[in-house]
C-alpha cells in the first residue's frame, strides 16, 4: 500500500467544475461537479469549492497539494485570476490566498489549457520530451508548449495561445481584432457552420447538431464525401497555425486533444501529409503527430501534477 | 588595461565571411572579408579561414575562443554544418572539430539568424530580457526565440525560423512548399516587386533597383503616397507573424534588425498599430518594440559572445 502524496486537481470550466483526487499515475476519485452558472460571482463558488475540498479531505487525508485550471488569464507565480472569459465576476481575485487560507495546503492556479499540456508532458503522450507542442479542440483551440523541458508562460503567463494566431492576414476579425484567428476557422461551432454550408451547396439541408465534429466522422467513416472534405480542410487550416509552429519551436511531437482529435485518422492522416509537405527535413523526419492520452479529465490530472511538482512532492 | 578573455566572431555568408575580434562590449579588430564563392568547398575555405585566424590570433593573443555563425542548418551540441542553402560542398562538415584541431580553440557554430539574436539578447536591444523575439530583415527574414531565458533551438537546432512561418494558408509556395511565407511577402526581392507593380498600376514605371527597401524609405520620407502604401503594408503582413509569436511565446520585446528596420517609423509606427489592433492587453501592454542595436556586425558579435559564454569565459 502506496503512502505517496495525493494532490486534489480542480478544472474550473464555464459550464461545471469539476475536482478529482489524483495519485501519481491515475484520478482514484472524483466529486459530484459544481454547475458554475448556478453560483453568483467568486465568493459564492470559492466557498462551494471548499466545501467539497473538505469532504473530499476527509475521505483522503493523504492529500497535499491544490491545483486549479481556470478558463482565462491567471497569474502563475502569484496566483491571481485576472479574469475569465465566460464567468462574471471573476477579475483580479487572489484564488491561489483564498484557496490557501481556507486549506492550509500549497495551491496553484494554471491556465487550463497549459493543465492539458502539462497532463500530457508529465503522464500523457509526452512523457520525457523536451519540446513538445500540446493543441486541444473544442469550442475553442487551446495551447501549451514546453520548450527546453520546460513550460513556456511567457512574460504575462499568456503563452501558448493556438487558437488565437492567424493563418490568413486578411481573415475574419476574431474575438480580439486578430485577423484569421485558427480557432475561427476549426472551433467546433465553425466547422458545423462549415459543413452544413457544404451540405446546403449540395442540396442537403443540416441541422446544426448533425453536423457536430462526432457527426462528422460518423459521416466521413460511413464513406459521405462531403464529410470527407471538412476533415481535409480542417486539417489543411490546423496545420497551418502547427507548421509554424514548427518552423518557430522545432519541437519533436505535437499532441492533439479535444473532440476533433477523435476523429483519429480522418483528421490525423491529412494532417501528416499537409505538414510533411510544407515543412524541410529538420522539422519533420522526426515529428511525431500524437493523439492525446487524456480526454475530458486533463484538465484535473494537468492541475494536480502540476501542484505536486511545485510543491516539490512529485 | 583590461586582461579579460577575447573570442573571436565569424560570419559566414554566402558571399563574404567577416571575421573580427570581440571584446566584452565591442569589436575590436576586424579581418579584411573572404570572398566566399572563390573558394571551391569546405576544405578550401577552412584552410583560409584558418590563415586568418592565425593572422588575428598573433596581433591578439587574449583570443580564447571561436564562434561562427552560419547560413543554413547546423547541429550546435556537436558542431556540425548538416547543409547551406547558397554555398556550393557543405554537406554535413564537422567544422567545429576541424577548427578546433586547427586552433586548438573551444569553438562553436551556430545558425547566422541566432547569432543575431544572441548579440542583441547579450548585448544589444535585449539585454537582461528572458523572452524575446527577434528578427532580421534581409533578402531572407531570420529569427531567433529567447523563451525563459534560454536560446530555443529546439529538437533539431532548427528553431526561429519567423520566415517560413505562414500568414496565408492559400498563399504562395515557398522554398520548402511552405504556403503564404512571411519572407516570400517581406524579403526585400518581393517588396521591390511589389513597389514596382504599384508604381506600374499608377503609370510609373521603375527599375527594381530603385525599389529596394531603402529608396522606398527615402521616397515616403519624401511624401511619395505609394511607397508609404507599400511600407503600410508590409507592417502588416510582418505584424501578423510577429502577432503569432506574441500568442504563442508572449515574448517582453521584439528586436527588429535588417535593412527594412533602418526606414524607422515607416515600419515601426504602423507595426505597432497593426500589433496593438490584433493582440489582447496581455500581450500588448508591456509589449516592447525596438529597433536592433547591431547591423551587419550582429552575427561576428552573436557569435564571439556565445563562444565565450560556452567556453565559460564570459
Amino acid at each position: 500500500m502506496t503512502t505517496s502524496p495525493l494532490a486534489l486537481g480542480i478544472d474550473f470550466g464555464g459550464t461545471t467544475i469539476k475536482m478529482g483526487v489524483i495519485d501519481q499515475s491515475e484520478i482514484i476519485d472524483t466529486a459530484p461537479p459544481i454547475a458554475t452558472q448556478d453560483y453568483d460571482g467568486p465568493d459564492a463558488l470559492i466557498e462551494a469549492m471548499s466545501r467539497i475540498i473538505r469532504d473530499l479531505r476527509d475521505r483522503h487525508p493523504r492529500i497535499a497539494a491544490i491545483g486549479v485550471g481556470m478558463p482565462g488569464f491567471v497569474n502563475f507565480e502569484h496566483g491571481i485570476v485576472h479574469n475569465l472569459t465566460n464567468v462574471r465576476g471573476w477579475f483580479k481575485i487572489p484564488l491561489k490566498q483564498r484557496l490557501q487560507e481556507i486549506t492550509q495546503l500549497p495551491t496553484v492556479i494554471e491556465n487550463d489549457a497549459n493543465c492539458m499540456a502539462y497532463a500530457e508532458w508529465k503522464r500523457g503522450a509526452g512523457v520525457g520530451l523536451k519540446h513538445l507542442v500540446a493543441v486541444t479542440m473544442g469550442t475553442g483551440v487551446g495551447g501549451g508548449l514546453i520548450v527546453n523541458g520546460q513550460m513556456v508562460r511567457g512574460a504575462q503567463d499568456g503563452a501558448g495561445e493556438i487558437g488565437q494566431t492567424s493563418i490568413d492576414f486578411e481573415g475574419r476579425t476574431g474575438a480580439y481584432g486578430n485577423r484569421g484567428a485558427l480557432e475561427d476557422y476549426v472551433g467546433n461551432n465553425e466547422i458545423s457552420a462549415d459543413a452544413r454550408n457544404r451540405y446546403e451547396a449540395r442540396g442537403i439541408y443540416k441541422n446544426i447538431t448533425d453536423c457536430s465534429p462526432a457527426a462528422l466522422a460518423a459521416a466521413a467513416h460511413a464513406g459521405c464525401e462531403i464529410a470527407a472534405q471538412v476533415w481535409d480542410d480542417i486539417a489543411r487550416k490546423l496545420a497551418t497555425s502547427l507548421m509554424n509552429c514548427c518552423w518557430l519551436l522545432n519541437p519533436e511531437a505535437i499532441v492533439i486533444g479535444g473532440g476533433v482529435a477523435k476523429a483519429g485518422d480522418l483528421i490525423f492522416v491529412p494532417l501528416k501529409r499537409y505538414l510533411d509537405e510544407q515543412l524541410s527535413g529538420p522539422f519533420k523526419d522526426h515529428l511525431r503527430l500524437i493523439p492525446a492520452r487524456f480526454g475530458s479529465e486533463a484538465g484535473m490530472v494537468g492541475a494536480a501534477t502540476l501542484a505536486l511538482e511545485e510543491a516539490g512532492l512529485a
